[in-house]
């Protein structure tokens, strides 16, 4: 399976998703699926995001806490939570501010082992 | 009551929980309970969580996504997530990392109103 296959397999079972992504901590994607993304610019808010994951890494690092696990961002009318994956890439999933995040959260955690797979 | 009743309520009904803060989007706290903060350096925390923050709200002006609802952060060692209570003060509570989040988001839901009758 490619990246996308499994991107889109997140996005199908977690209700109220809007795009699911493959990307490197440098801000460039392998992979996007957008699901439901009418109306948001996915690609400026995957550059924002990483921005500010970067940002959370080296607070991380100031604060000797470890690696980051997770990052959930909720605004007014999007929520972003991530995973990573590798020193290098981590996997972020976009979906409505009210949508189950546990699910959400669920379907990252146990799909997290088969994308490090594809790489 | 006072600001530091509530957090103290928060921190006792939420298992894991470390520290629970109201503090301004200038990093300067009103008032912080700290539950079983060992190990941790909870002052630095809060200012380089705010810190964060700040760059997450301007992100969503970027992005017009509205205002910010939650942020959370984990790593290894802890877990911090917020809710803003007025256009300055949030409510932030750091918890450790496998901590029940179902139930320190309902309690930081349910009390915001209380805190927000403080001001």
């Amino acid at each position: 399976m490619a990246f996308r296959d499994h991107l889109e397999r997140i996005c199908g079972e977690v209700e109220g998703s809007v795009a699911c992504s493959v990307i490197g901590f440098d801000g460039i994607a392998i992979d996007t699926y957008e699901s439901r993304a009418e109306g948001f610019d996915i690609p400026t808010l995957l550059v924002e995001y990483t921005t500010i994951l970067n940002q959370v890494r080296a607070a991380a690092s100031v604060l000797q806490s470890g690696q980051v696990r997770e990052l959930v961002i909720s605004t007014d009318k999007l929520t972003a939570m991530s995973r990573p994956l590798t020193p290098d890439y981590f996997v972020v999933l976009a979906l409505s501010p009210d949508s189950n995040w546990g699910k959400a959260r669920y379907m990252l955690r146990v799909t997290a082992p088969t994308l490090q797979r594809e790489f």
